[in-house]
C-alpha cells in the first residue's frame, strides 16, 4: 500500500487551519471539505486539537508561565514580574484591547523605548488576534503621522516621555483623516505611583495600568486561526528613504524566535539585556524568543556605557546584542563607568558588519561576541558566523577578520545564497565574485503591507532579494561587500564602501566613518568619507587619505574627508542615504579630464 | 483598515501548501485557487518559495552540509564521514530508491542497530518521499512477518546479523502475500572490504553499499507536498500486546528535533553517544536533532559497560541517552570496564521512570541526569522535568525524588495536562489527585496506520490520551504514578506499581523488579512482585515482603514474590503484559474471607 495514493473516508486526514477546533478540543470529523491537496491520503489518520496547532510565539508565554512561573520575567529598574504575572498581564492586555474595540487583524501601534509595557504588547496585542506595529522611538511627528495612517492603527500606545511627538503626529493625522487612534500613555512604571501626577497628560488619556485594570484575567486567547496570519508590523528603519511596512505572520516568529535563541547559545533561563531595541524586528525575535528559555528580561530605558557595565553586574547578564554603535559605547566607555565583568557576557552583533579591531576590543574586555546578519524582512538574525574550534589558535587579528563575515543561515531559514541578481545564478565560492545576497525560507516576510509591487519585486526569482552585495568563501560563509546602492564605482571598477571603511576604522584618531560616492564627472564616482573623530584627537583630510592609500589600492582611497557627526537611525545604523544626498549637493572633485591616480 | 478584513486581488496571500513551488523558484500568482479560509486576505503578501517550505528534518542535513561540511557525523569503530559526504550519501540513497520503483507514501523498512547505515536512511528514505518504518532488532520471524504485511513494505534493508530472522520473515508473508518486499543486506562496514565475502549472503541480495554506487549525487531531492506528509512509522515496541503503527509527520518530526536539541541542552557541535535504539521513536527524533547542531554521532553496535566507558574517553562525548537499563548498565559496571570521565557527560533517561537511587549513583560518577518522558506517539520525547538552580542545595535523596518527576512539556508541544478520563476536567495541582496524562500539540502522532478506531479513542475528547496515570504537583511538574493498565486495585484502594517497585529497587539484593496486579477472591487484586537478585546476593521471598511493609502501608506490599529474569523489550520497558498473564495463571493468593492485611 502507498501511503498516499488511496483515498479513504473524507473523516481521515481532514484539514484543520484554524484552532478554533483546539479551543473546543473536539474531535474533527469534516465530513465534505476535503481539499484538492489532501485528497491522496492514507488510512487511520487525521488532525485535530490534539495534534495540530497553528504555531503561534503565544505558546512560548503560556508555556514560561507553567514551567518557569515563579521565575524573574522581566525587570525594570524596581519593577520586577514574574513569568506567571507576566502572562497574567498579558491576558489581562489582550481582554482590555477587545473591550476597546480591537478585532482580529486591527493594527495596535507602540512607541516607547525598551521598557516592560512594550514588552507586554508583543504578547498581547497578538493575543486580542490583533498586529503590533511598533514604531521607533527616534521618528518625528511628521513621520509617525506618516506611518500611523498608512497601518490603519486602531490604537496607539505612548511612552510618556514620548507623549508630545505622539500627540503632534495625531494632530497632524487628523488634518486629513477622520479615524484617529485611541491613545494610551504608558506612565513611567518605575516611580512611586504618587509622582504619576507631575507628568503631562490629563485624565482624558487612558493610561495603561487602569486599561490593565479593565482587563479580564481569564479572557479566552484569541489565537491566529492560520499560523501564516500577520503578528507584528515592522516599518524599516530608514536607511533608504522610503519607509516600507514589514509584515511579520506567527509561524515565522515561531520559527526565527527559536532559532535566534539556538544562534545566541541560549541554554535554559539566561539573563538578557535589552540594549537592541525592541521595537526593532520586535528585539530580533528575542521578545518572544527570550520566553522559551524562561530567561529574564533586564529592560534599560536608555542604553548607556555605565547602564550596560551595572546591569551586567547586578543581574549577572549572561547575553546581549546591538549594532556595532553598542559595541563602540562598551569599547570607548570611560573607566570611571566600566565594570570588570562577572563572567563573559555573550554580545550578539548585527546590523551592519562590525569592524575587526572593535570584535578584538571587545574579547579584550572578556566579552564573547557573535556577528549576526539579517534585514527587517528576515525577521531580524537571518545568517550567523558560526563559530568553528580550530579557528580559536588564529591570531586575533584573523580571527576578527573571520569573525566579522556574515556566516551561513540559520536553522529556521532554508538557505542564504549570493546570486547574480540577472541570471539567479549561485556565484562561484572564491572569495571575490560578487553577487546579491538572496534569502529562502518560512522566516521571511510574508510581504510589504500595502506595496504588492514592492512586494513582488523583492520576491522576484523565488527568492528575497536582500538588495545586498557580497562574495561567498570557499567554506560557504558569505561576507558583505555593501548595499548595491553603497557600492561606489570609480573609473569603471566596484569599491566597496565597506573595505574603505575598515581602513578608516584603524585609524587611531577616528571613531567612526562612512563612505559613500561622490559624482565625479571624469571617474563617474570618487569615494568620499564621512569622519567623526575620538574626542581629543586630531588628523587633517591629507592624513587621512595617505593613511588609506598606504592601505588600499590608489583608486579605492577617499578623495574627499568631510569632518562630522554621522547622522544614524536608532538601531545604530548610518543614514548613508543622507550622506550620499550630501556628498551629491558637493558636485564632482574633478573637472575635465584630470587624472591625479 | 483591518488586516484580515479586505479580500484584494487574488494574487494576494495565496495559498502554497506544496514544495514544488519551492524548487521551480516561481512567483506564485494563484489567479482563482484562493481558498475560503484565506477569503480575508491582507493587501501587499503573497506566499512564494521565498518566504514557505514545508517544515522538514531533511532540511537539516542539508544545513549541516553547509555549515558543518568538514566536520564529523558520523563514527563507527573506524568508519568516520563528514556531514557532507553523510548528505551524498543519502542523496544517493534517495536517487537509489527511486531507481529500485520507490514512489511517494511507500514504505521502506529497516532492521538494523545503531550502524551508520540506519542513521543513513532516517534521511535517505524520506527524500525520495518515501516513509521509513524501523523495525525493533529484537523482534522474531512472526512479528517481522506481519509488520512486514502490515505496513506493506516495498523493500527492507537488514543489517547482515539480522539477514537470517529477516529471511524467514519473509518466507512466512510469502505464504499469504504476493508482494514480497526488496531486501537488501547491509554488510559490516567496520571491517576491510575483502572478508565481506564470510558473510551469510548470496550474489542475488542487493547490497547497501552497491546500491549507493548506482545512486545519482545530483538527484533531486523529493520534497514533502506538504509538512504533514508521513515520514515514518513506528510500530509500538510491545509493552501492550498488540503493536500499533504510529505515523510521524514532517512538519512534527521537524518540531520536536528542535525540542529534543532544546531540552537535551545541547549546544553547537555536540558528540552524541547512540545507547537510544535508533529504531525506536527514530532515536527520540535525535537522528535529525544531531543535525541541527551540526555535532557527532558515535554509533555502536551493541550497549555494553565498556562501549559506553571507551567511547566517552575516546570520542569526548558530551550527550547520550538511554532507558533507566542503560543508567543500570552503568552503574552496575565491572571496575574493569569503567574509565574516569573527561567531563560531565549529560545523559538523558526516560521510558520508564527512574529510580531514585540509580540517579544518584550516575551523579556520583560525575553524569548530569536529565529525565523526560514521552511515548512513541508523542515522537518520543515529550516533557522534561526541567532542573531549577534552588533544587541545587537540596539532600541527594531530595534531590532524586524531584528529578524523578516527568516535568513540563517541551516547546514544541502545545501542553501536557492531568485530566480525569471521563470528564476531561484537570485534576487539582495537590500532588495526590491521579488522572490521565494528555497531550496536545504538533508533536503528536498524525495517527495509527490503517487503524483509525484506535486513532479515534486515542484522540477521543481532543487530547491525546496517554493511558498513562499520574499526578500534578504544586508548581505543574506531573509525576507518573502508572499505566492505567498497571494500576493494582486491592480491596478498592488504588496501588501504583511505581511506588512499590521504588521501595524494592532501594533493597541492597535487588536488581530489577516489576510489580503486577495478581487476581484475588478476596481482594479483588493483590501486588505481586517478579524480582531479579543482584549476582552473590540472596535475599527470600518473606524478607521482601517484610522490607516493603516496613516503609509502605501494608495494603501497598506485595504478597507474592517470584525471583525470574525480567522479559524485557529492547527498549529496556519491562514487558508487564507478560508478567500479567503469569500472573492471572498462578490464581487467587487468598480463598474465601480470609484478611490478612
Amino acid at each position: 500500500m502507498n501511503l498516499l495514493s488511496k483515498t479513504f473516508s473524507c473523516r481521515i486526514r481532514s484539514v484543520l487551519r484554524t484552532s478554533y477546533f483546539a479551543q473546543t478540543s473536539q474531535l474533527l470529523h469534516f465530513s465534505k471539505k476535503v481539499e484538492s491537496d489532501f485528497e491522496k491520503s492514507t488510512e487511520g489518520l487525521f488532525r485535530c486539537s490534539a495534534n495540530y496547532v497553528p504555531l503561534s510565539p503565544i505558546s512560548f508565554l503560556e508555556r514560561a508561565a507553567r514551567v518557569y512561573g515563579e521565575r524573574t520575567s522581566v525587570v525594570y529598574g524596581g519593577v520586577r514580574f514574574t513569568w506567571r504575572k507576566t502572562l497574567e498581564r498579558c491576558v489581562r492586555l489582550a481582554s482590555a484591547l477587545t473591550q476597546k474595540g480591537i478585532s482580529r487583524g486591527d493594527v495596535v501601534a507602540a512607541l516607547a523605548p525598551n521598557i516592560p509595557a512594550i514588552y507586554e504588547l508583543h504578547f498581547g496585542v497578538p493575543m486580542a488576534g490583533a498586529v503590533l506595529c511598533t514604531l521607533n522611538t527616534r521618528h518625528d511627528s511628521a513621520m509617525l503621522s506618516s506611518l500611523l495612517r498608512h497601518s490603519e492603527a486602531k490604537m496607539i500606545f505612548v511612552d510618556y516621555q514620548l507623549l508630545e511627538v505622539a500627540r503632534r503626529a495625531v494632530d497632524l493625522l487628523s488634518k486629513t483623516s477622520q479615524k484617529l487612534p485611541l491613545l494610551v500613555v504608558i506612565p513611567e512604571s518605575d516611580i512611586p505611583s504618587t509622582t504619576v501626577g507631575n507628568m503631562n497628560f490629563t485624565s482624558d488619556n487612558l493610561e495603561y495600568e487602569s486599561l490593565l485594570d479593565i482587563g479580564k484575567p481569564d479572557f479566552e486567547i484569541r489565537r491566529p486561526k492560520d499560523e501564516w496570519d500577520p503578528i507584528t508590523l515592522n516599518y524599516t528603519s530608514g536607511t533608504s528613504s522610503r519607509p516600507k511596512g514589514v509584515l511579520y505572520n506567527h509561524r515565522g516568529a515561531y520559527l526565527n524566535s527559536l532559532a535566534t535563541v539556538f544562534l545566541h547559545g541560549m541554554g535554559p533561563m539566561p539573563v538578557y539585556l535589552w540594549t537592541v531595541p525592541m521595537f526593532h524586528c520586535n528585539g530580533w525575535c528575542l521578545i518572544w524568543g527570550v520566553a522559551v528559555q524562561g530567561g529574564t528580561n533586564i529592560c534599560l530605558r536608555k542604553v548607556s556605557p555605565k547602564g550596560i557595565f551595572d546591569s551586567i553586574v547586578l543581574h549577572k547578564v549572561t547575553h546581549m546584542g546591538g549594532a556595532p554603535t553598542v559595541l563602540n559605547t562598551i569599547v570607548n566607555a570611560a573607566a570611571s563607568d566600566r565594570r570588570p565583568l562577572p563572567h563573559k557576557v555573550e554580545v550578539m552583533t548585527g546590523g551592519s558588519p562590525p569592524h575587526p579591531h572593535i570584535l578584538s576590543k571587545m574579547e579584550e574586555l572578556g566579552f564573547g561576541v557573535s556577528h549576526l546578519y539579517g534585514l527587517t524582512e528576515t525577521y531580524g538574525p537571518g545568517t550567523v558566523c558560526t563559530w568553528k574550534p580550530e579557528w580559536d589558535s588564529l591570531p586575533p587579528s584573523q580571527r576578527a577578520k573571520i569573525k566579522s563575515r556574515q556566516g551561513i543561515y540559520h536553522v529556521g531559514l532554508e538557505e542564504v545564497d549570493i546570486r547574480d541578481p540577472i541570471t539567479m545564478k549561485s556565484v562561484p565560492p572564491d572569495g571575490k565574485t560578487i553577487g546579491e545576497v538572496m534569502f529562502r525560507g518560512n522566516t521571511v516576510m510574508s510581504g510589504y503591507f500595502k506595496d504588492l509591487k514592492a512586494t513582488e519585486e523583492a520576491f522576484s526569482g523565488g527568492w528575497f532579494r536582500s538588495g545586498d552585495l557580497g562574495i561567498k568563501h570557499a567554506d560557504g560563509y558569505i561576507e558583505l561587500k555593501d548595499r548595491s546602492k553603497d557600492i561606489i564605482i570609480s573609473g569603471g571598477e566596484n569599491i566597496s564602501s565597506i573595505e574603505v571603511e575598515s581602513v578608516l576604522f584603524s585609524h587611531p584618531a577616528i571613531l567612526e566613518a562612512a563612505v559613500v560616492a561622490r559624482p565625479d564627472d571624469h571617474w563617474g564616482d570618487t569615494p568620499c568619507a564621512f569622519v567623526k573623530l575620538k574626542e581629543g584627537k586630531n588628523a587633517s583630510a591629507e592624513e587621512i587619505i595617505k593613511f588609506c592609500r598606504d592601505r588600499l589600492p590608489h583608486y579605492m582611497a577617499p578623495r574627499t574627508v568631510i569632518f562630522e557627526d554621522l547622522p544614524k537611525t536608532y538601531t545604530g545604523k548610518t543614514q548613508k542615504f543622507a550622506l550620499r544626498e550630501k556628498a551629491k549637493a558637493m558636485g564632482s572633485l574633478t573637472k575635465g579630464n584630470a587624472n591625479k591616480n
